[in-house]
């Protein structure tokens, strides 16, 4: 597509853009680091996670109780009460266990192994003690009650956990709880942050920068402030060229519209070995969002409305994070939702619209409020919880009508 | 209630137990620090933020465009193009706007001030360049078209962030387009972690630790270590003793059922100054978690199953940071889900029962599988997205029933 023209946008669709900007480059070749687990958190896994033994590697016991042979208490009730002699204890850990015999029991901590012969575990609550070594029992168990089976939680030979998953608190958990000291993940990928426009050069903190960052580390990047560029072609030229070697994306931020100072998609473009791959979407706010592929790297030039910006950044920036950081976690939560009031959304053609949402509650379903305003407008985006697509020939929304909606 | 018993459980429901347990204690003396903006994403603001001046402070161009007054263009159509004179340039930043006369149009870039005496932008997609200073155009505007007016974002005087709100990536951005370099913010509750267990001691690292002290840092917490401790009473007093002088709060995980080994309620309340507040909820798992007030300072003791101590943390542990954080940002997102089988929930009369459940996709409703195993598995937690609770005396969930689901 490298007959693509800076200067004239050719919108695709977001679902044809997602895929012509995936397809143009290959994924880095991953650098991998060994990570203590301990700061295993939120890292994305570089090797499938194989179950050793068993777990539990043997039958145990799920409460405080007493291991005994069901057979023993066939008939106790209120009136033939059954007194068992406590042969023993066994805790979590201890690998020798007791073997009971009959009129016997033993006790059992949460977890610990299940004694010979036991069948059958009686919760603490459910004996009289009567002294140390005799319990008294006054209804029949059922065999296997309060028994957890060897393999029943995880089977050895199992994979747990596949390449590419972000590690969640419970995952590191069960890494620790199979032994894992450490654990393979892959570098995240260095993700360049870079905004433009003379206006900015003054500030010491860039309000989109920010966002931006923020956003990139959520979804599991490593951002790279480039800084701000001002609407200078060489400068831009400049900057690009030398942050493509220290990182592995670029996302510019502004300059990419038809206007006199957008100058980024003639500069990425006049870069060696730049090809032109996208050069607007289907899609508002954040039509002009364009991508390009520089010396095999993929630049991803984003609006600089904040609004724009954050369409263009769910639309394409988070899928190439996926690729470039060999994500499979889904990292977008989707969910449908019913808006509260009527709505008219400006017809647009082939535009699809996005909204941002609020969520207010929930009847059946949960409930949602569109919150407009202009693009540029950041209270839109300080007051949502999320975004909705709207079909491109889609005018009105009713009352109770239902939408899908992406959570931030 | 101290004349609550160590060994015997008083469940307690869990509405009722979040009453009480925040009841019991007073929100220590905020600590406030400064940090840069840059530096503020998931920070607890410690001030209101009140904008100073409208944003936008003036009427600005919400595209690339021509600034014009409509007036001129009222005739304009294809059959009778316009031409107007362009006198020069604004962009964004630039603070003297020009003004235009009759026959005149001005260059606005998006986000510039709109130059006197104009009342409406044409973009640039719709004019025909004729030269360098004139344009072409074929269709009438209507008034005020692409001009958003000063304050339609944020008025000056407006609080638009309160105290407590956990700041997310779209506030730091706003933040720092304020203008803001630092903000004030609370430094985070110092929650203590101690796992006890003998079977524990010898492991570098404790997976129930260390999945507790992620879901406190998710929730703003600032988890601090306090290591393992072994089943001995002695040792027990003068661990939390001595950890409670370097935290607002101790969590401990394990030995607060009422088996042989567990020592935590009864070595919590041996300390000076001790209250138990709460021994047991009405909901499993999770129905051992018991809560304290040492010296003033709240120990929230969680069952030794992951699956409990999660419940027990969800319950319990995230109200108790808000508290002491001083959070007002909602932290747990619900939704209604419908199920997709037919599910036999034991009766447990008077407890509810808290269900894990994988989200699967969505009809008009989110679908969810219930994800069940005893509380000690594993395996339950890692496939899980969230949980469900239902009430003490319901038995069968139906296929195609709505159940409310908490996001993990």
């Amino acid at each position: 597509m490298s007959d693509l023209s800076v200067k004239r946008f050719r919108y695709v669709s977001a679902s044809d853009a997602v895929n012509i900007t995936l397809n143009s480059f290959d994924a880095p070749p991953r650098r991998i680091k060994i990570v203590s687990i301990d700061k295993a958190f939120n890292e994305i896994l570089a090797e499938n996670i194989v179950v050793k033994d068993d777990v539990p590697p043997h039958d145990v016991s799920h409460f405080d109780g007493y291991a005994v042979d069901f057979r023993d208490l066939r008939d106790a009730s209120p009136s033939n009460p059954v007194h068992l002699r406590v042969i023993g204890s066994v805790f979590p850990g201890d690998d020798e266990v007791p073997e009971i015999g009959s009129g016997e029991a033993c006790y059992v901590a949460t977890g610990a192994f299940i004694p010979r012969n036991a069948n059958t575990i009686v919760p603490v609550e459910a004996v009289n003690l009567i002294d140390e070594n005799v319990i008294e029992v006054r209804f029949p168990p059922k065999i296997g009650d309060h028994i957890i089976s060897r393999g029943s939680d995880l089977r050895g030979g199992e994979v747990v956990f596949k390449t590419g998953r972000v590690l969640r608190a419970f995952d590191v958990g069960l890494l620790a709880f199979l032994g894992f000291e450490a654990v393979r993940v892959f570098v995240k990928p260095k993700i360049g942050v870079l905004s433009s426009g003379d206006e900015l050069v003054s500030s010491r903190f860039t309000s989109h920068s920010l966002m931006l960052s923020y956003l990139i580390r959520r979804f599991c990047g490593c951002p790279v402030d480039l800084g701000v560029v001002r609407d200078d072609r060489s400068e831009i030229v400049d900057v690009i060229r030398k942050g493509l070697k220290d990182t592995d994306c670029i996302m510019t931020i502004g300059g990419c519209s038809r206007g006199v100072k957008d100058l980024l998609p003639d500069a990425v473009l006049s870069l060696s070995d730049s090809n032109m791959v996208l050069r607007g979407l289907k899609r508002v706010p954040g039509r002009q969002t364009s991508f390009a592929v520089v010396g095999g790297k993929p630049v991803l030039m984003l609006p600089g409305l904040c609004q724009s910006m954050v369409v263009g950044f769910y639309t394409l920036g988070v899928p190439i994070i996926k690729k470039l950081g060999g994500i499979t976690s889904q990292l977008l939560f989707k969910f449908k939702a019913k808006v509260v009031e009527d709505f008219n959304a400006s017809f647009m053609p082939p535009f699809e619209r996005v909204f941002f949402v609020k969520l207010l509650g929930f009847n059946d379903l949960p409930l949602v409020h569109l919150v407009t305003g202009p693009s540029m407008h950041r209270s839109v985006l300080i007051k949502s919880n999320g975004f909705t697509v709207i079909p491109p020939f889609k005018i009105n929304i009713k009352r109770g009508e239902i939408i899908e909606v992406t959570l931030f």
